[in-house]
Parts: C-alpha cells; sequence; structure tokens
C-alpha cells in the first residue's frame, strides 16, 4: 500500500491503449499539475475491452517507476482491472480524480459503448470517484497531443471546482485539428448510430479460415445538433454525460401493460 | 451465408459461458419453439467480458453442428463478436430475435454492465434487433434450469407479440428456487450498487506475486422496491429496460452551467 498525503489531491490516471501510449504519458503531465499521480494502466494494448474484467486470470502488477509524486504501475488486465486493483490494493485512500486516455482515437457516440478507455471512467464512477475519459480523433501512435492536453487541463480544473454529479462519468472527445481551430467546449448527448462491420475473409499460412473485424461508423441522425458527433464535426470538443444505471425509464411503463 | 427460409421466424442464440454450457443447450430449445435457430457463441467461457470486441485477434469460426432448423457455430471471439459476425458473415438476413444466456449467475444490477451476457443482447439492440439476456442465480455448471425454462418461453413468446420498444433490450433474471415457489414476473429498475472487490494475493510456485478479482455485490438501496434485487430477493423473475444511449439527460443542464 502507498501512503498517500492526506493534504494532497490523488489523482488516477489509467487508460486502454496501454501504459507506453504518448496519451497517457501527455495525461499523467496534466495530472501532475494538480496533484499526485499514480498511474495503473494496462501493460498492453485494450482496445475494445469495454467494460471487462478478468475473471478467469490471474493478474499481474509490475511497478516501472517511483519517483516523488508520481508512480507507475503496469497491469496485466483491462483498464477496468486496473482501476479495480488501483483503488483496493495499491492505494490507502480513495483517489480524488480518475482520468483515463488519452485515447488514441474517437469513443463519440456508440464506440463509448465498446471503449476500454470509458470503461475505465465509468468504473470510477461506481465507485464514487469523479470520472473522466479523454479521447483525440487521430488512431495512429504518435498522435498530435497539443490542442488534447489545453482542453484536457481546463476540462480537469472544472471537474476539480465542480465535482462531477453522482452516477455520471463524462466522455470527452476532442477533434484532431490545430488548436487555434477549436471553436470552443459543447455538453453533448451520445450521437445515435452504429458500426457497420465488414468482416475481413483472410486464409492462413496454415489454411485456416479466419476473420477481422473491421467496419465504418454510421451517424443515424447526421442532421440533430446537440449530439458529440455534430460537436466534433463542427471544430468542438464534445462532453457527454454517462449514466452508470442502464435502466432505460422511458420503457417501464410500456413494460408493465405487458401481462403474462 | 446461411439461406433462411424467408417466412419463418430466424432466432439468433448466444451466451457468454461458451457454447457448451448447459445454460444455452435450453435456451436453444425454447427457440427452436419459435423459429429456425442459429445459435453463434463463444468457443470458451467469456464471463465478464462486457461489450468487448476483438480489435487485435482474429476471429475463428467453427461449425459444430447443421441439423434442420438449428445450425451451430462456436466463435472464437467474445459474446459481441459472435453476434456480429452472426449478423454480418453468416445469416443472409436480419434475425428477428436474438437471446442471449442462459447464463450460469446472476446479472441484475450493475453486474449487467461487466456482463458478456448483456452485451450480446445489447448489442442486437445496436443493431435494430429484439434482444435479451437471461441469467439464473446459480454459477454452477450444472445449475438447475427448470423453472428458467418456463419463465424464458413466456418472456420469449411476450416479445415476440409485442416487439421491445427502440433502443433497448431486456435483462432478465430468474431466482434460483423451485419453480412453484416463483410468484410470478415483474419490471424493474436496475439496483444501484457495487463490487466490494477482495482481490486474493498469491505467490506462483515459480516465486511470481499474483492477485485474483474477487469480491461480493453490496446493495446501496436494499429497502426500495422497484429494483431487480429486491423482486429477485422476493421471488419474482426480474426484467430491467436497458438503454443503449448511454448520456445522463439529467446532468446535461448541470454541465451547460459550467463556464469554460
Amino acid at each position: 500500500m502507498i501512503q498517500k498525503d492526506k493534504n494532497k489531491r490523488l489523482i488516477l490516471v489509467t487508460n486502454d491503449d496501454g501504459v507506453q501510449a504518448k496519451g497517457i504519458k501527455e495525461l499523467t503531465k496534466i495530472a501532475m499539475l494538480f496533484g499526485e499521480v499514480i498511474v495503473v494502466a494496462p501493460e498492453t494494448g485494450q482496445s475494445g475491452m469495454s467494460h471487462s474484467v478478468s475473471l478467469s486470470n490471474p493478474l499481474y502488477l509490475n511497478k516501472i517507476k517511483s519517483a516523488p509524486g508520481l508512480t507507475i504501475y503496469a497491469c496485466s488486465g483491462t483498464p477496468v482491472d486496473s482501476v479495480k486493483i488501483a483503488i483496493h490494493n495499491i492505494l490507502d485512500r480513495k483517489p480524488d480524480l480518475i482520468i483515463s486516455g488519452i485515447n488514441h482515437g474517437s469513443n463519440a457516440s456508440v464506440s463509448a459503448i465498446y471503449s476500454g478507455t470509458i470503461g475505465a471512467a465509468r468504473e470510477g464512477s461506481l465507485n464514487g470517484i469523479p470520472a473522466i475519459g479523454f479521447s483525440l480523433l487521430d488512431h495512429s501512435p504518435d498522435a498530435d497531443f497539443t490542442a488534447s492536453v489545453v482542453y484536457a487541463e481546463k476540462i480537469v480544473e472544472k471537474v476539480i471546482q465542480n465535482g462531477i454529479p453522482a452516477k455520471t462519468c463524462l466522455n470527452v472527445n476532442i477533434p484532431n485539428i490545430a488548436k487555434e481551430k477549436i471553436k470552443g467546449i459543447k455538453v453533448c448527448r451520445q450521437t445515435l448510430g452504429k458500426w457497420v462491420e465488414e468482416f475481413d475473409f483472410r486464409t492462413s499460412p496454415n489454411k485456416k479460415e479466419y476473420y477481422w473485424l473491421s467496419g465504418k461508423f454510421s451517424n443515424f441522425e447526421p442532421e440533430a445538433t446537440d449530439t458529440d458527433e455534430w460537436a466534433l464535426g463542427n471544430s468542438f470538443v464534445s462532453i457527454v454525460p454517462i449514466e452508470i444505471d442502464l435502466t432505460s425509464y422511458s420503457v417501464l411503463d410500456e413494460l408493465n401493460k405487458w401481462e403474462f
């Protein structure tokens, strides 16, 4: 257990691209402006791992840095495993904030459902800890985070001032354009849409047939102007508050009319 | 591509316990009462895989049964991969219904967030297909599904009659008690709660330290009577409608007051 100075703000940083990704290094620098930082992140890329946890495999932790104000662990599991093990086995008190990312690639619209970055933030929220997932709309490993860090810092500061309403985490996406071209920040709802899959069918050298999952995003409401996809397409940083209660309240009444 | 008789109802069955689990065999029998059945399910157990997809690994499909009215595939990926590959690469038309389970173990309350059973159902809903996840509150491989099949059949029949409102799938949990003791079906909201982790720390024979994730569920609102945990604890089958839009609408206004 790491003993943390109780007077200092404690910030847990994680991601789904792995502890060595450029995006988490940028996010760690931002976290260090605001408090004592502990990074616990997957040792390898865990994109698309959603809210998954390791129930059938043991977890290994590897401390890779221990410096004043910054400790870094690689975890063999998923982003959500990383948050769980940080909270329950590494830290001796709840972190004041969890930030996840900066993801290399969009987590807007329904991508939030598949995202390990957002899974980790949601796990924070399930534990009553304010949590934010950050993503830049650029998949490349050497993505340029210049604009992202400016906006991530602004948003972290605001969350430290205001908190985040209970049972909610924030899904922040940043357009892949120059800092000067970003028009500001928009609070949005999740765009309705889906990934249209195009499985790539191949044959291995030993003649085994296999498929690669690929696809492209289809926006079901391209005209709507209150969505995250609209904001991002119009040069805004998007913030979608994400709910941990999955209940579809609007259909409870409808279902109650069914007679079994 | 399997050519399906367009006049026949087409039902896709999947799960997260793997294609050989007892629960999916029971669910397949129910599906066969209502139409042509295709089973596409993970070849191994995928509990706790949530909505994860395989982005870094190829997928293999293995056809393990082909009989009139019933075709079964094992998929090397997750429950959501199984649904995607079924819809996009195996079937030549959208299934009329997706049923997932019957899971060995509860997916009530926040367990729905971690569940591969519910991930698969939600993927159906994202694709505009009515989908239901079924779970029995018994983890054992030889769980007794006698009561479960009665209620699963009732609910499948009702969904075929009524459909499911758009952007929603159903999370059905069944108490592990005798059929005669079940009092009926309750439409509920997701109980607020969380898993309290207790990582089990061990040392391997080669002296490497590792952790096993374990824990127990903590109900934050044991007095509430409109939740799935209450229903299950009081001998009812619970149905929670699950929303695919993660937006927390109630906090949009609050966030819009923030000045960046």
